[in-house]
């Protein structure tokens, strides 16, 4: 990979373009972006909108139903003012110093306020990280609702050849609500880490020789820490797990299964793509590219308890779960609960607990689906951050989010 | 790869689901379709439908724009006769028997037969191979009419690398009607072929160590043979050299050329794909994915001069230069010249020349857009032929495609 092109430190934000990244025909060397390198700032910039040019990807088809209409009733939000964010006193300064790439409020089924920057538009598929594995979440809900997936049972029920490795005794719920105990280290920085190795595997960064051929054989591989349903352990496998069972409950392909009970439902704008490895399998856990309107229409959805128009995707009950979440016990020691002493996560979503509760979906770099029920107000926003986490940027993403619900509220 | 499953040899072609092609989780071995034998059958019956999760691809939008209204009047053309065809009495048997995935007619803008095989649907995108070639054509004329593209200037005005390459001095004329001469095997089943190599370097085969990196450094070494401007050579590298014209013409993208002057102006219902090598280069030559009725509308607008309703894909001058053809002389001794004695091959169309005649795009293992003014008809066909060239299937479905026609004359 060739040296990040500069830019100065005041300046904001440099746009794909004015970085000139995959510009040229052939683009210059330094602005090749590669499947080495394209999750990091600067590259990120162009990859986030063109994952499907760099890790080969299944369509997700919206299907052949009615768009949800979004009225869209714009509002002067871009001066409200931030409390308590670093970076920028009003909502448009924090837009422009935190990479954004799409920015959607909707209020009631109504558009608010809506932004593309960096090239992006309404028709571009954007990655979403593990706001991916919040729509695995809600897939689940179904099968859990039609009696195929039964939330007590363990993995090996489903997927026998998990037995020895540390999914098989651990149940459905457990895999829901990521309380299951394994050998992982999920640090995005570190080549050594199973996170990087899965990526690896999944056709995220170039593969060293010694990697299991499939995400299925990597699955297989990890080892059980200790006991399961004690504590929240954060692990992308996990969601790839429950994707697999997934594929087990319905005899298909994670991409069908998405297209079929979630994103056909949805009134979705525009087809949906997904990351695959060499087998097909495909990325849950992080690997999904959507629209920030579709996005938006999810966030409604689970606003209004699964199902609102002619669209539905899950059981009031389901969405109630995520609404209300999961024991904050769980979560003891972690970063999060220092943030959310009330907070969960549970069925995939994050949850803050306390007042003015709110429940999100949230991506590495910059991705978010953010649903405050108190505001009736869902914010999506997708960017492409230069560095996968940093608490501080975090922070301000929350305070930005809960200032701009509080002012509507 | 592993060897391919078994058929009766009198049966139908069987589907990809009933090979269980890429079923299971994860696939059996002997079922796993990958990128070193996806072309050929039967591997290509689930990989044509799916190739963007073998290779990958950039975004084609369809744009804002409304969708091209296709009537639908169904007729019973099933039951066609066809005269000539070997392998089948009726369009239905020929149909079943020739591998299948899409086939539509239409006469005057309305859809009067549209049938769906293995798997494909209305949404499907499936692969184009060389019908790619002829949206090259019908791009360029765009940029030919309104100046910025000169069809006498040469490839090295645009594209000044190429200068000692064989296409330094051809014109842009003669690449549009393929007489750039040049030393190119383009035998697609052999390994040492340099349509092979290509392939290669646009990820649709794997890698061999000596490998140019990119598609634009194997443009580069390719070597002139005799006088340019002499004789038809069909030549797949050819194209891609006008693709890269483009992009200098227009300081864009191949993806991005595409999308703004062709496919966000036929009124497609979906977007298109177009595989991508590691420099993002578009494999214009052959990688388009696209669905069976955005086809037909390409074809209809090609039929009715360039443009219908509100849309327009080219000049009626450039219609006219596809619908009437090229030099028949051109074509000397080649088998095309054999079947079509007044045939020819112009802005990257075919044209069978003589009477009753048709214009037509054309791709290996059977893709097709047959275009027939004299009776007002489209034709598309989309298959997973076991092999990439037959004469004898050719010829069939040239015959079949002509029983139709007649029939509805």
């Amino acid at each position: 990979m060739a040296s990040a092109p500069e830019r100065g430190s005041s300046a904001p934000p440099a746009t794909a373009a004015e970085l000139g990244l995959m510009q040229g025909s052939p683009p210059d060397p330094s602005r090749l972006v590669t499947v080495a390198g394209w999750q990091e700032g600067p590259w990120n910039r162009w990859a986030f909108q063109h994952v499907s040019e760099l890790v080969p990807c299944a369509v997700v088809p919206r299907g052949p139903g009615h768009v949800f209409p979004l009225l869209s009733e714009p509002e002067e939000l871009g001066s409200t003012p931030l409390d308590g964010v670093r970076c920028a006193d009003t909502l448009d300064d924090f837009l422009l110093e935190s990479y954004t790439d799409g920015f959607l409020v909707l209020r009631g089924g109504t558009i608010l306020y809506e932004r593309y920057e960096n090239g992006m538009g309404p028709a571009s598929r954007h990655v979403l990280m593990s706001v991916s594995k919040s729509l695995c979440g809600v897939l689940a809900g179904g099968f859990v609702e039609s009696g195929a997936l039964d939330p007590d049972a363990t993995v090996a029920t489903y997927v026998p050849e998990l037995w020895d490795s540390a999914y098989g005794d651990a149940t459905i719920s457990q895999l829901l609500d990521m309380t299951v105990s394994l050998e992982f280290n999920e640090d995005y920085a570190d080549p050594d880490s199973e996170v990087q190795a899965q990526d690896r595997v999944a056709g995220w960064r170039p593969r060293r020789l010694e990697d299991p051929e499939t995400s299925y054989d990597f699955l297989r591989s990890l080892r059980r820490k200790d006991e399961h349903g004690r504590a929240f352990q954060y692990c992308s496998a996990t969601t790839d797990v429950l994707a697999w069972v997934l594929e087990r409950v319905t005899g298909r392909r994670y991409p069908e299964v998405l297209a079929d009970q979630l994103w056909s439902r949805i009134g979705a704008e525009h087809d949906a793509f997904v990351t695959v490895d060499r087998a097909g399998f495909a990325f849950a856990n992080g690997g999904v590219c959507a629209s920030l309107r579709d996005l938006a229409r999810l966030g409604h959805l689970m606003l209004r308890g699964g199902s609102a128009e002619a669209h539905r995707v899950c059981s009031p009950q389901w969405a109630e779960r995520v609404r209300t979440g999961s024991d904050p016990g769980l979560m003891a020691g972690s970063d999060f609960a220092r943030a959310y002493p009330e907070g969960s996560y549970r069925c995939q979503w994050w949850n803050t607990g306390g007042e003015a509760s709110a429940f999100y979906a949230v991506g590495i770099f910059g991705q978010f689906i953010w649903v405050d029920p108190g505001a009736d107000v869902v914010i999506v926003k997708l960017s492409s951050l230069p560095k996968a986490l940093d608490p501080v940027v975090t922070r301000d993403h929350h305070r930005a989010f809960r200032s701009v619900a509080a002012a509507l509220a």
